[in-house]
């Protein structure tokens, strides 16, 4: 009787085909470009082939199921017995930081203290005290500026080891017609990332020399009062370092001083054609972390919507 | 020397003490509504205390550090061989729908099939061929409409068990003053996780009877051509269900035949009340999935965004 | 070719029915007790349900598969380009507590130390410095000894709350007829457990009160030189702690101060059978730690043999 | 009151320097070898620099604190608040077979089958329910040999690509005046280990080329019912495979056909000293698999015992 009820309505509503034999996303197509905003999505997929090389610690994600296809019901008593037809579950083991991801301000330290001043002894195995990732829960969107210094270098990827100037960053900008404003989620592309997904290979993708920003530019930052930048790199600054010994001093200023909020790993490719496309480097962009308590990282997919 | 140049840049960048003592986000302080949009964040903490009593396989989120505080060098000698001041480094294990989420079209089979009549048998323990949830990467976005249906009511929350129909829905959009479009990503408010936060303890909320729509509704949901919907409560359907011995009949219907995405967990209460304080109750929803490769759900902080 | 000769060696060494239809274990069918010893099997089985509630923070072991049947190769082509018939590979979460366990001498503090004065904070988010149980890898082998208290007074199972004396201990020994030497590893069944495996349900085994052995016990422990002593209840000492605040004071004494190795959670109603059946009381207990670098607790599956 | 009895215990109890400053394991000193008998430990480190390289799913165990030194409490309240003076606590993430392990006999499918005929699509997402570890849970004791090839052979380590034959297996024995009997639980050394822990790095022994026993050996196994047969390799078996494209076709001739269950990365360098040096190659072997229900494989420490 339920079991009647439940096919006649189900098929009712089937819309099996209607989006062609190869549709996998049914009524996420009934969105529209012209009912709504279309995005570009910046995160970089999920997977066990991934920009981590386990070799300080992170490691990609491992996804795995509790329930697959093997597991569902077979017969009409299983059907009944397991009150339902049967589905999948699936579950993961990561790092907050192994993919496009917001580092927190508990994530550097510098002399024993966090941003604000906090004691970095206030984060223990159990997560941190201050300054973690689900403070900043309803807070990243905003103007997002795109700068691709790639292109206005006239290169598909700046060379490993290249130092974003202030210069670099004002002259894109000028450029691209784009200012940089108090406030702004500023999206830097050095196109090294293109490197890995020419060759389909991220392997070594954190160890490897790689361009970004100089220590050289957290003045200019600190005084257009941006409020987060991102990078198509593993750290948006430059590798080698600068400063050595320190392997991260733009970390180590921007962080725990300036307080200001890192996003790496960020899918700019598509993004970065689409500025190329219609000449506006400036769109709305909307980047959720996830809620974690007391974490100091999440990985994010956010989305920048013209 | 090093030490020196960076001294002075930290220095000089520092913004501690600029938003109080107590401030821990930074330079997301410059992100201001004058400058942007402002958000509803719609997802729950990822925390041990959470909605999962791990009856059904799922457990809560479990959030754990590589490097904390304790890890930190501590001599210049230390920072020296470490090439730094250290830093915090974490990672988590998670159900992928364990907290306010997205199911993919390959989370329900109906006859050992799932949408688009794909088999089920394409869903092994190395996650799904089909329908998996990183086919929404970039699609998740559009109109929210949220239907409150327990205020409509004049209740805190619905009572468990109570089946939410297709009278109530067109009711409480015209007593809100809304209309359900093509596209659109409808929120159902049944009030039901009031009753856990006001407790302040999630438990037995995914074991629990709870109010939700009718499986009768999913016809409505067809016609209208809604391309998502999502509610308070654990399942989105109200439990138990209306056509036993089924669990779960409306997740039938909507997800391996109409390939209706669901949207479940989703943390409604300050969004009802600004809608409520404003009498706006559309807005842009900005819910982007984590693009898990093979995955058939993803953890998710939707931005309500006025 | 090679599928030729694969199978041909593959028939002359097949054991299909050897043991019979249901045989599970093939040819360890082979060691029979005129040939070797027997054993008696002291781990609670790794699963889902199991006797941690989650309430601090522990869990039960979380299994998967990474490959199951689902993915092996189905087409003579696809046993080609996979290079076999395909196979299974599973992996686990598990704290290291979670099941019948060894607690290094890291694992408790007293007044900020460990046992022989390390300091606790050389425990940090990447594990111990000191006293971690890789220390022990070879060393959890000697003469063991069963002292059933519970059998002794006569009872299925000691009362929640009982505090096992030292009188109790000196009385089971001596109508047991088995001496307590130095360089023992003693097992106290206290029958706690029966009650949870009569029921089927190990529900609230880490949060009821149990019997066991009373802070008292700690002196004649210490006076009899024994190595390491373990018990078929939670946490070995009884529950509620006879010397509140303190949850745990037997620990205090025991971990931190004495450096006795301390076991929980095993399953002895098999052994405390098998020794009533012949008298014999102290055996061969052979009990290796997982040799975790830095860990501070080990999973076990020890063997009684006589 | 309660802090002044568990001091006076505490301290009467006391171990500290009882075996020196240095002393990592407390009262097991008290197990010596007069009182018992010695052991041989043949499980490899579980941390993360290991075996694996991921390449092939499995990943090195991930091995983390739930609470640590800085979780500790630092007050006389905080000690009262928390009911005892803390501690630490762990877990970890691991492949069951990324370390020294056996394979259960549902870990290899031969033409779609499992040992004893069962189907493989008993082995889902869930587990297997036919062959798993657990039904070995109390089984894996007996007479242990090893036959030491490298040693016979006059080299430290055979070559990679090396096929041990059946007249090296009867010639090694030979030699060493050992008789390989009914239920042994054979150990073979090739020295291929050695390699790697030679040069203190374990990468690609996962993916190198290596020693290890010819396919043809597997109706000698057969004709002499041994019980298991371990090696200090990746795979047992030779590698590259003498029966291309087939990458593993001892495995296929052992575990589905056989039954024979087999053991990997077996840490054999002190066993080999010992037994070279006293010309003992047989011993008690006591390798006790953790019961993991519906587990493909298991982790082991075995004790080699004289």
């Amino acid at each position: 009787m339920s079991e009647e009820i439940l096919r006649k309505l189900a098929l009712q509503v089937r819309n099996w085909g209607r989006w062609g034999p190869d549709d996998e996303i049914g009524t996420l197509n009934f969105i529209t470009p012209e009912a709504i905003a279309s995005a570009c999505a910046l995160g970089i997929p999920l997977q066990r082939e991934g920009p981590q090389s386990g070799t300080r610690q992170r490691f990609n994600p491992i996804h795995t199921m509790f329930r697959d296809g093997g597991d569902a019901p077979k017969t009409p008593a299983e059907v009944t017995a397991l009150q339902g037809y049967g589905g999948s579950d699936d579950w993961i083991v990561m790092p907050l930081q192994c993919v496009t991801q917001w580092d927190s301000l508990a994530h550097v330290f510098y002399e024993g203290q966090m941003y604000n001043g906090y004691d970095a002894a206030l984060v223990t195995s159990s997560g941190t005290a201050k300054n973690s990732i689900d403070k900043t829960k309803s807070r990243i969107v905003g103007r997002g500026v795109l700068l691709d210094v790639a292109r206005w270098k006239g290169v598909r990827a700046l060379e490993p080891g290249y130092a974003i100037t202030v210069g670099d960053l004002d002259a894109t900008a000028a450029a691209q017609r784009v200012d940089v404003r108090r406030g702004d989620l500023l999206l830097i592309r050095t196109g090294h990332m293109s490197r890995y997904l020419d060759r389909k290979d991220w392997r070594h993708f954190d160890l490897d020399d790689s361009p970004g920003v100089s220590v050289h530019t957290a003045p200019w930052m600190h005084a257009r009062e941006i409020a987060a930048v991102a990078s198509d790199n593993y750290a948006v600054e430059v590798r080698p370092s600068e400063l050595p010994p320190f392997r991260s001093p733009f970390h180590i200023c921007s962080i725990p001083n300036m307080g200001l909020t890192l996003g790496e790993i960020f899918y700019l490719e598509e993004l970065a054609e689409d500025c190329a496309a219609d000449g506006r480097y400036a769109f709305l962009l909307v980047a959720p972390p996830l809620p974690v308590t007391r974490g100091v990282g999440t990985p994010i997919n956010p989305y920048a919507i013209k």
